[in-house]
C-alpha cells in the first residue's frame, strides 16, 4: 500500500465527515457554482484535453470520441451539474420510524456512504458527472480514471476542487489519482480503512478485475447482454418497434438489446420481418439453426454468442419451443440487467415478470428504458446488476446508507 | 475449485428457482412441518450432538456450552421455526410503483436474493435459525458450519431436508457442506456464479479471513466494539443502570458495551460511583491516566484495549475533554455497531446522533437494544456493520432484493 495512497484515504474520510453534516443549501450552491466555473475555464479545460487526445494516436475512433471534449459538452457538463443541483437531497430522508416494545423511539434515516471511489476508463464526463453526485448525496469521492484521459480529469477536477476552496470547504471532498497505474488501482481495491464502496464503470474487463481483486465493497454496473422474447401472441409491429429501438437506437451502451428469443409457432411469419427491419438498419444477424433456416441472411452463431455483449450492431437469433424455454435461456446466459416479453397474452406476460431474475423484466416495452433518467431519478451513476445494495438504474438515494438513530429516556433491556 | 462444491452450487441455484415462486402458505406449512420433526427426531439429534461433545474435549467450557443441545434447547428451535413461520412475508411487496414519463408503470418488488452461504463456527442453533430465515424469504442456503458441530449440524440438516421431501419439495433448498476443510470453505467464497451472498457468523478472525478472501458478495455482521459516552448532563442514576445493563447483562454478545467515556466535569462525581457498580457484578476497568487518578482500582490501558472487543467482563474508560473528542475518539475506533450518548441536554444529544457513524447511534438506552427482536422484526439473521445493503440488525427483509417489473404497451425510447 502506497503513502501517498493511504493519506489520499485519510483526506478522504476527513471530508467525508464534514460532507454528512454539510445542509442541502450549501450543497447546491456549491454545485451551481462548479457549473460556472466549468464555464469560465473552458480554454484550461480544452487545452488539457488536446494534450490527451495528442498522445491518443493509436486510438480506435469509438474512443477518442469519448475523450475528446469541446465548448458544447463542456456546457452540457454544466448543464448537468445544475441539474443535480436541482434535484431533491435523499440526506435526511426517515424512511421509517416506529416506537418499540420498550418504548424506544427508532427511526431509519438516509445518510452518506461516506467515501465512494470510482475506477472509470477514458471518459473525463465521468470526473464531473461522479463528483456531482457523490458531492450531493454528502460523499467525499476519490476518482481514478483511465491514463488515456488524465490531463482532462486533473483539469476537470481542478476546476471542482477550486470552486470547494474559494468557499472555505475540503478541497479533499473531490479527489483524483494523479497515479494512474494498475498498483496503485490495486491498492485502492484494498483501502478498507478508507472507502466504502468502489463502483466501477467501464467495460466488461474492468468490472470484472475490480470484483475479482477488491476487497472493498463493490458495486458491480453496466455488463448487459439484454433480451428480447417475441411470444406466439405477440404484435408484429410492436415486435418490429422494440426490437429495431433496442437494438439500434444506441448500440454501445449497455441497455441496447442482443439476442432476439422468438417463439416457434410465430417464427416464420414474424422472423422475416423483423430481420428485415434490422438489417435495414445495418445489423448483423447470427443464428440458431432454425432461424437460419427461415431467414437465409442469418449466419451461424456459436456458443459464446449466447453470452456476449456485442456492444454493436449484431444481435443473435433463437427459435424457442415455448416461453419456458426462452426463460431458462434468459437465466442461463443473460447478464441480469433488463429483459422484453412483448406479447398480448396475460399469462405469459406475468410468467416472465415473475420468473426472470434480472434487474429489470418488462412486457412490451424497449430494454432503452433502464436509465436513471428514463425511471425519473434525475440523474445516474450506473445499471447496477447485481443484487446486494442497489439493483438497476442507481440514482441519488442508492448513493446512501442509512442508520438507525434511536431515541430513549434510560430504558436497559430485561 | 472442487467439483462436489460446484454440483452444490448448482443444485442450490436450481432450488432458488422454484423458491423464489413458492406462495406464503406453502412456505409457512413447511416451517410449522420443521418445527414438528424437529420434535419427533430429539434423540437422533442428541445422539449426532453428543459424538460432537466426545471429539470436543480440548474445548473451552464457554464453547461446549454453545455446542451442547439438549431436550429444552431443540424445543426452543422449534418454536423459533414456528415464530418465523408467523412473521409477515416480504416476497411480492411492492416498495414504491409509479408512471413514467413515457407511460410505463415501473414497479419495485421484493424478491429473494436468489442463494445464500453461510459460514459460522460450531453453534448448530445457527443452522436451523438461517434454514429458517432464508427459506422464509424465498432463498436456497448453503451452509458451512464449524466442523467441531458437524455430526449435530449434519442431524439437523438432514431433518429439515427430510421434510421438504415428504412434501415433495426440492431439498436443495437447505444443504449443507459435509467437508469442513479451509480448501473448501475458501471455494465457497469465490463460487460467483451460483452464491448471490455470502453471510459470515462468527467472531472477528471469521469474519476478516471472509471479507479478505471472498470475491462473492458479503455482509459483515456481528464486530461489536460498543461505546458509552456520559455527558456532563447525565443524570447519574440513568448513567449507572445503563452502562451496567450494557456491559453485564450479557458480555459475550456483539451488542454489550466495551467502552465507557465520560466528560471531565463529571468523571470525579460520577465515575466512583458508575466503576463501583461495574465492579459489583464482577467487571474488570482498564482506563486512561486520568480515569485512574479518581478510581484507584482502575488497572492501565494500552492503545489495543481502544479496538478490542473483550466479549467479556472487561470495561475500558477514558476521561474526555468535551463532546467532541468523545465523538473523535468513538468514529475512530468503534467497529460501527452501537453507541450511545447519556445526556439531558438537546444538543449534546442531537450532535451525538448526527456526527457519529455507526448503525445504531443511542441517546439514554442501552446498546443491548441492538437486535433484530427488541427492534420488532421478530428475527434476527446478524447484525451488519457494513454500509452496504443493510446496516443494523438484520431480519427478512435484508435477505431480499428488488426488481424493476415494468409493464408498457408497445413503448420505444425516443
Amino acid at each position: 500500500m502506497n503513502d501517498k495512497l493511504l493519506e489520499i484515504g485519510k483526506n478522504a474520510k476527513a471530508a467525508a465527515y464534514k460532507l454528512n453534516l454539510m445542509d442541502t443549501v450549501t450543497k447546491n450552491k456549491i454545485l451551481n457554482a462548479f457549473a460556472e466555473a466549468l464555464g469560465t475555464n473552458v480554454d484550461t479545460i480544452l487545452t488539457a484535453n488536446q494534450k490527451d487526445l495528442a498522445n491518443a494516436t493509436d486510438m480506435p475512433a469509438k474512443f477518442t470520441d469519448r475523450l475528446k471534449l469541446t465548448e458544447q459538452r463542456i456546457n452540457d457538463m454544466a448543464e448537468g451539474l445544475r441539474q443535480v443541483a436541482a434535484l431533491p437531497d435523499p440526506i435526511g430522508n426517515i424512511d421509517k420510524g416506529w416506537q418499540n416494545d420498550a418504548g424506544l423511539n427508532i427511526e431509519k434515516k438516509r445518510v452518506p456512504l461516506g467515501v465512494i471511489a470510482m475506477i472509470f476508463e477514458a471518459r473525463p464526463n465521468v470526473t464531473v458527472d461522479a463528483s456531482a453526485l457523490t458531492f450531493k448525496s454528502g460523499n467525499a469521492v476519490i476518482l481514478r480514471g483511465g491514463k488515456e484521459a488524465l490531463n482532462s480529469n486533473l483539469a476537470l477536477a481542478q476546476v471542482l476542487r477550486d470552486v470547494l476552496k474559494t468557499h472555505g470547504l475540503d478541497e479533499n471532498s473531490i479527489q483524483i489519482l494523479h497515479d494512474t497505474s494498475h498498483e496503485t488501482a490495486n491498492d485502492l481495491m484494498h483501502l478498507n480503512k478508507y472507502v466504502d464502496v468502489l463502483i466501477p464503470r467501464g467495460g466488461a474487463g474492468l468490472i470484472n478485475a475490480v470484483v475479482k481483486n477488491a476487497t472493498v465493497p463493490v458495486i458491480e454496473t453496466g455488463a448487459g447482454n439484454c433480451h428480447i422474447y417475441v411470444d406466439k401472441n405477440a404484435e408484429l409491429q410492436m415486435a418490429i418497434d422494440i426490437v429495431v429501438n433496442a437494438k439500434v437506437q444506441r448500440p454501445s451502451v449497455c441497455n441496447a438489446a442482443e439476442k432476439l428469443l422468438i417463439h416457434k409457432d410465430v417464427a416464420e411469419t414474424m422472423l422475416p420481418a423483423i430481420a428485415k427491419a434490422l438489417e435495414e438498419h445495418g445489423v448483423e444477424l447470427r443464428g440458431d439453426t432454425t432461424s437460419r433456416k427461415i431467414v437465409s441472411s442469418i449466419v451461424p452463431a456459436t456458443e459464446e454468442d449466447w453470452s456476449t455483449e456485442y456492444n454493436d450492431l449484431i444481435m443473435a437469433v433463437k427459435v424457442v419451443d415455448d416461453e419456458q424455454q426462452a426463460i431458462d435461456h434468459i437465466n442461463q446466459y443473460s447478464t441480469g440487467h433488463s429483459e422484453v416479453i412483448i406479447s398480448d397474452d396475460y399469462q405469459s406476460g406475468q410468467e416472465f415478470l415473475n420468473k426472470i431474475d434480472s434487474a429489470c423484466v418488462y412486457v412490451n416495452a424497449s430494454t432503452r428504458f433502464t436509465d436513471g433518467f428514463e425511471f425519473g431519478f434525475g440523474a445516474e451513476i450506473g445499471i447496477s446488476t447485481q443484487k446486494l445494495h442497489a439493483r438497476g438504474p442507481m440514482g441519488l438515494n442508492e448513493l446512501t446508507t442509512t442508520k438507525y438513530v434511536i431515541r430513549g429516556n434510560g430504558q436497559v433491556r430485561k
